[in-house]
């Protein structure tokens, strides 16, 4: 690989280095658009646990779901999340690291797939979420695979003990197997959707391909992130009542742009069916910069469609606090 | 089904919802914004009748194009229209519903197709229009399936008399020969294209999956609705001097968001492709919505351009006049 | 084809239209927004070398990147371009073109492969070009052909001389062929992206189709046009560090949208990533009005952001001098 293609370019040259500059220095006692070394800087002497409690109490979040399937550790753990930022953490369970956790011990293929439908059912969960968008694809089918099938798959994958999930029928499968333990349990199930790490190929994370999925889908579904597909998830929240938008990670990557954003996914998304959520995850500054611009992206709208007589300001009340957190919380069961 | 799933969203938390309240209510008596509850509680007060009499008057629609093939009745004639809100109806004749129609008096494969064929020559249309994105999608073949093809497509067909027509073959047969009789005839054909109702998969509207067929299409098209697909529209509009986009339907649901969707297509689309249409049915908001936020939407266009010294108020005019009406009556040669 | 399919449209009634009338027309002596036929009987009274002459110094471009594949002739060639609007003439060279050019006169499989080599490797050119988009699409595979395999190929197209190079075998060959030879000389791969020519089909075009490649390009990748899948575009730069986005195309003919395309694609795009180009090519109106619009959009979205204080006015400079000039000369080598 040549020299010039290892470059790494300035991870604060960006609408998100911006962002974090504008909204998380002020936190940390800097001004607003501190130069980005001086940021590091301040980082660095506050140290991680200080840096994280400042700009996750500063969120204001009461709430925190978290999914526990990313990157394991003191940080990312739902109560350790609250007792830095304040609030109650709730987990949000992946289910191919269930799946994965059950097949280190299994010992025949009927066993494992009985012991993930177990495992789904006792865990302690406030949502399911799936990642089959960086293992296979959306392109999910309409009915779960047959047991025949999912034992065969099974009894392959059993062979590599320790190996990530990537079989398709078993994927499928599984997903399938979540909806529904979810259903019974009134557990949502999100699905990863759009951008995220390289690993992932953009078109295979279409939410339109989980269409015929969600045809038949027993329990509710949030799909997250989206971007830049989100016009097509906001479509899918349209006409089917138990499809959910979360533009989680979205927003706090395109910062300033958050409502022009979020202006594209309310064209055709019932206002009900909107989630705020940071998809914040090893930076806390993620955290905090998904609860700032999401405010920020709601009260920008609301305002301009106030200007335009639009709405009441009673309706652009009730908008802002059901996107904000009102359906997310009825979604998810949660009682303020 | 849980009965989460089953939950029926809200139909006025949305921007639909938005624009029913602050346009249609003061049609009907009512302060803007009023209320939901008092906006339904009014229209049963006043009956169908009266409130489709009033908001399609309302709209200043002078020419009513009306495809007949959607939902039969009194209301969505074109006649019965023309009658409610002043005006002129027009017939825009549903090629698969001709197809359908003929289907259940034929007696051989070969009449059948001929029959086709000669119904498409008689029927009373100012264009043709088809659905064929609901019933396989819009991945048509370039030419027409050969006769010997058709015939035995047809001979299946008629062996499941009044059953849908959902064969690729048969349908791509139909749409070519569509193209052909409206080349001959002097109509444009309309093809559904982009998002609609829930039976629709989106990824199979997308009109650039058109582009074999366009390239050789004798007639003048006309894609429909087409969001979130409108670049996608307004791309073939600007290579294909015979295809024109409309966002008949997109615009009504947009609502607030009209002029910033309309302003997409026109990046690439030429100003005299583009062409009003409310794409209204079964509720006369939709009509009177339709009217309404077209005009909306080019004023806020011209008006910001005209700020920037983009055009001159002559240009706006004609960009106005065209967009509004004079394209689309125009290309379905209609007088003023 | 029927009289209305052939009628051509108006080439003014776009947006493109409207900016060669704003912007042009000034700097051929009319006054702004002047009449489309005093524009073309102005245009035909000074003649092309007086007008091309008067446009491209006017654009104030310093290094005129030229891809010599298109219209060969005395305009475009770089150093002519660069005699007529001044600064200095790169050449661009067209990796099919050049695999054309030795097809003519190679006289077997393995020397069409090795002689394509060392053309590479001894081509005038600042940057490689690949326009694989309109012959194939842009599905490469993600490691090149065995050797065996582009000798099939190669000796099935030696048995056509003189025809165009489509084979996809043969396709992906050279494109791997050029990305290694630019990692090797230094020199970055445009490739072409996005809307163009009618002979390209859209879905054929989406840069996201380039994953694979790009996952193991050895090279700088520029992401040429992108319209209308910016969005994807910018998404490749922003997991990539090697790949940069060039809206060249676009912004001429979106005119008064240029701010708004551009402003979706920094969503995710690094700003290091992102590189000025008019793909002026045929009209030396779009050279001054890439000039133009992508000032005045650069200009548009830094004048908002820092209303907004997003951004610091050393911020707003630096992004605006790399994305104007800075970073397509860095990548490119040239010194100011």
């Amino acid at each position: 690989m040549s020299e010039a293609k290892s470059a790494r370019r300035h991870p604060f040259r960006s609408l998100l280095g911006l962002s974090v500059r504008r909204w998380c220095a002020p936190v940390l006692g800097m001004p607003a658009l501190a130069p980005a070394e001086e940021y590091l800087w301040r980082r660095a002497e506050l140290g991680w646990h200080e840096v994280s409690k400042q700009l996750l109490t500063a969120a204001g979040v009461r709430h925190w779901f978290v999914d526990t399937g990313y990157v394991p550790g003191p940080v990312t753990s739902p109560s350790g999340l609250a007792e830095l930022g304040g609030g109650t953490g709730h987990e949000v369970v992946r289910i191919e690291a269930v799946a994965e956790a059950v097949q280190k011990t299994a010992t025949s293929p009927e066993g494992l797939l009985d012991k993930i439908k177990a495992a789904l059912y006792v865990a302690p969960a406030i949502a399911f979420k799936s990642i089959v968008a960086y293992r296979w694809g959306l392109a999910l089918p309409a009915v779960q695979p047959a047991r025949a099938e999912a034992v065969r798959a099974a009894t392959s994958w059993l062979r590599a003990k320790d190996s990530p999930l990537t079989d398709p029928v078993l994927l499928a499968w599984v997903v399938h197997e979540a909806a529904r333990v979810g259903a019974d349990r009134g557990l949502p199930l999100q699905i990863h959707t759009g951008f995220g790490d390289p690993d992932l190929r953009l078109s295979s994370s279409d939410p339109d391909l989980l269409t015929d999925f969600l045809r038949g889908a027993p329990c509710q579904v949030v799909l997250l992130h989206c971007y830049p597909f989100h016009r097509n998830a906001a479509y899918l929240a349209h006409v089917f009542d138990h499809v959910h938008v979360d533009l989680g990670l979205t927003i706090p990557f395109v910062g300033v742009r958050s409502a022009a954003v979020l202006a594209e996914v309310l064209e055709l998304a019932p206002f009900d069916s909107v989630l705020y959520s940071s998809d914040g995850n090893v930076l806390p500054e993620l955290h905090y910069l998904g609860a700032v611009l999401w405010r920020r992206a709601v009260n920008a709208l609301t305002d301009a469609w106030l200007a335009e007589d639009a709405l009441t300001t009673a309706d652009a009340e009730r908008l802002a606090l059901g996107i904000l957190g009102g359906n997310a919380m009825r979604l998810h069961r949660v009682t303020p």
